[in-house]
């Protein structure tokens, strides 16, 4: 865990408005895509709150946030019904008087019109906004965004819908927000995949402990570390060459097991490119996944010119039938067996007329584990131009947790193969 | 939206600290969790709040909670570093002193022998509790959970972990709570498919705004929507009987479209017990989806004797090789047309040798989209003993959005194609 709050004067509150979240209907993604987006702005966040559409709770929370936090960010509660009174308040503590903004007013007509939705008058609600204010016009829905500024105090007001908030935060706010701060921030991402979140953790410990500018964050997804570094400077070439050390030091440390340092691209595209670089066709031959690694692959646009089909064999049967895994390796090792993996990786390339392919199988549970082959047990195996690749896994957790880390296992597997064959090919490394 | 903020005396307040919240590392979903909970239990809950790890923000928090709230639920900032603080400062304001608590210190020696991982001194800080506490032990983990009792105030400490916390507090913090709420509190979730989450909830609008006892509450999921009725009475019996005429008019207006009354049953599962009764196997023809579907309906433990195999038909070669599509329907229809979706379904039952197939057809974009067949298009079709249940949809989003709408709309087709199967055979309804 990195702390990085800083006492300083620019600090962000984030106040979620909605009663959705105090009964849990929803899960709160926006205070984390926020808080993340202020993080890699330098900014401090101490509070976050969700209160209820509550006039009177949103009033009294809004005046404390505006004695500790020199920028409130509010999410929700701007939509068109009586409930909706988040604009209405923050205009209140602000001592603003609602007027009609001409253009929100045409934009939210035009928005329902374009997707024949009949126009309310409620619907007009939306086009107020407090006198003196920025409007962030929404081109997703009806409901404007707003910032106010007030002395040392800026609020910021947006919709709820993450398919609004989300690109009004960046097209609009996160430039506002990084035109407030007066030092220039950069940051850049190393993706990790193949290593723990604790052990990748317990590698950079040193690095985390000192740190101070630039600063390293681990940020852990399934079967990822994603380490997020960010220097704060007077320039961005000076930020850069704060982060640069770092950076090569982290690729020291952790080598091959970074697979990409673009934010944009996922562990499935990284493998996209490696195919697309080497020409390579691929397919999968899945048991235990069941279809869930093709659905990763195929996650990427572009993929078909290289995965043209997937075999999912959940039966024995189907693996004789499909992959032509040998009866006999079925009955003397198991259907959950190093020698069944690299027979369903061999005879899935074979049937699918591919370069590559990429084979799981193991016990899911929560049923089926043996002393022998307990739940988790996960044997995966890749069969590129040739050469096998083959490893065994024990995972822990539910039936949905083993089958997600063995996708992200499986596609690990897969990039290791396919980078190896490059590097034989053209004599270099990734 | 549902509004059920009452103001009684009864109210939770949930505060969670991590400076990993506020730096949007991982996303609450302890919030969501434990709101929804305590809305099962009739709970109010006015506020959540999150912290980092500082003491001095967390201590003003927590005076400010006790002042406005009569049960403070805390998560997170109980492991066994320096930085965690929450329990030492949960002590203060509740002017305890911390003692060693023999069970636990036992429970954590064996939790990290068991582990074979070495005991640090600050491993034991974690069996330090406040006086006249009650102490959640935890399996999980090793920082016990806490509850402490003053006056009118009741304070919760949970660790972080969602897998440490969520069974601590189902097996002991909902039982503590529940006993505390004076009247009994049963609810019932119906779940719903086939229909978005606006059209269902102006279906129930009249219930929802002349609601008070019981409530129907509706939350959406991709593809789904599911609605729990909550009712308040002196006894079960008489919860149930409030529940009942609710629950009958959700079964009059929605029909067929409940798929479940068993909150534990998911979309897949209620598929795979009508093909279990109907002793059917199912088998799997994906382009778009790419392997989702069938993964998706290899989450039900116990699926393998009713779907064996399953197939990934990305390119129109494989849905001639494996399915047997023929080159002409492709050539005239596309392969994005309820012809080929036709085709794929009658072929893969084929293949397979099963009883149903369904099958997955369509522009999940980015690219790829045109005037004729714009991203979003997807034909589905289920080919089930002879019948063939055909589906054109249009979804709009992302192409990971678009998929899985898909493979929630594929499940849905399945469902109503193998329950009309069902009808037919016995004559009686789902």
């Amino acid at each position: 865990m990195i702390i990085r709050e800083r006492d300083d004067d620019m600090t962000v509150e984030l106040i979620c408005v909605g009663t959705e979240l105090l009964l849990g209907n929803i899960v709160n993604t926006n205070a984390a895509f926020i808080a993340e987006k202020c993080a890699m702005l330098g900014l401090s966040m101490f509070y976050q709150s969700v209160v209820g559409d509550n006039p009177g709770r949103l009033e009294e929370l809004l005046k404390t946030a505006m004695e500790r936090s020199s920028v409130i960010i509010l999410s929700g509660g701007l939509g068109p019904t009586q409930d909706d009174l988040t604009k209405e308040t923050a205009a209140r503590v602000m001592h603003r008087e609602l007027v009609e903004d001409v253009r929100a007013r045409q934009e939210i007509q035009e928005f329902l019109e374009k997707r024949g939705r009949s126009i309310t008058d409620n619907n007009w609600k939306q086009a107020l906004v407090p006198e003196n204010c920025q409007v962030l016009y929404n081109a997703n829905g009806t409901a404007p965004g707003i910032i106010m500024e007030e002395g040392q105090t800026r609020m910021i007001l947006l919709p709820g819908p993450p398919n609004e908030l989300i690109p009004m935060f960046e097209e609009q706010v996160y430039p506002y927000l990084h035109k407030l701060q007066p030092e220039i921030i950069c940051s850049k991402m190393v993706k990790l995949c193949g290593i723990g979140e604790s052990s990748a953790e317990t590698k950079i410990l040193d690095l985390i402990e000192t740190q101070t500018n630039p600063t390293v964050a681990p940020y852990a997804k399934t079967g990822e570390v994603h380490l997020r570094i960010t220097a704060k400077a007077e320039s961005e070439q000076a930020a850069y060459e704060l982060i640069m050390p770092v950076e090569e030091e982290l690729r020291r440390r952790f080598g091959n097991l970074i697979y990409t340092d673009d934010p944009e691209v996922t562990l499935e595209m990284a493998v996209f490119r490696l195919l697309k670089e080497n020409h390579l066709t691929v397919t999968t031959a899945e048991s235990c996944t069941g279809g869930l690694l093709a659905g990763r692959l195929i996650n990427v646009p572009g993929i078909s010119e290289h995965l043209k089909e997937g075999y999912i064999t959940y039966s024995n049967e189907a693996k004789e039938k499909l992959l032509h895994v040998p009866e006999e390796i079925l009955k003397e090792y198991g259907a959950v067996s190093a020698q069944t993996a690299e027979a369903m990786a061999k005879g899935g390339a074979q049937a699918a007329d591919a370069d590559v392919c990429v084979a799981v199988t193991g016990v899911a549970g929560p049923d089926g584990g043996t002393k022998e082959k307990p739940v988790g047990l996960v044997y995966m195996s890749c069969y590129c131009k040739g050469k096998l690749y083959t490893e065994k896994n024990q995972y822990s957790g539910s039936r949905s947790k083993i089958r997600e880390y063995s996708v992200a296992s499986a596609l690990t597997l897969l990039r290791r193969a396919v980078a190896e064959y490059t590097n034989e090919v053209n004599g270099c490394g990734l």
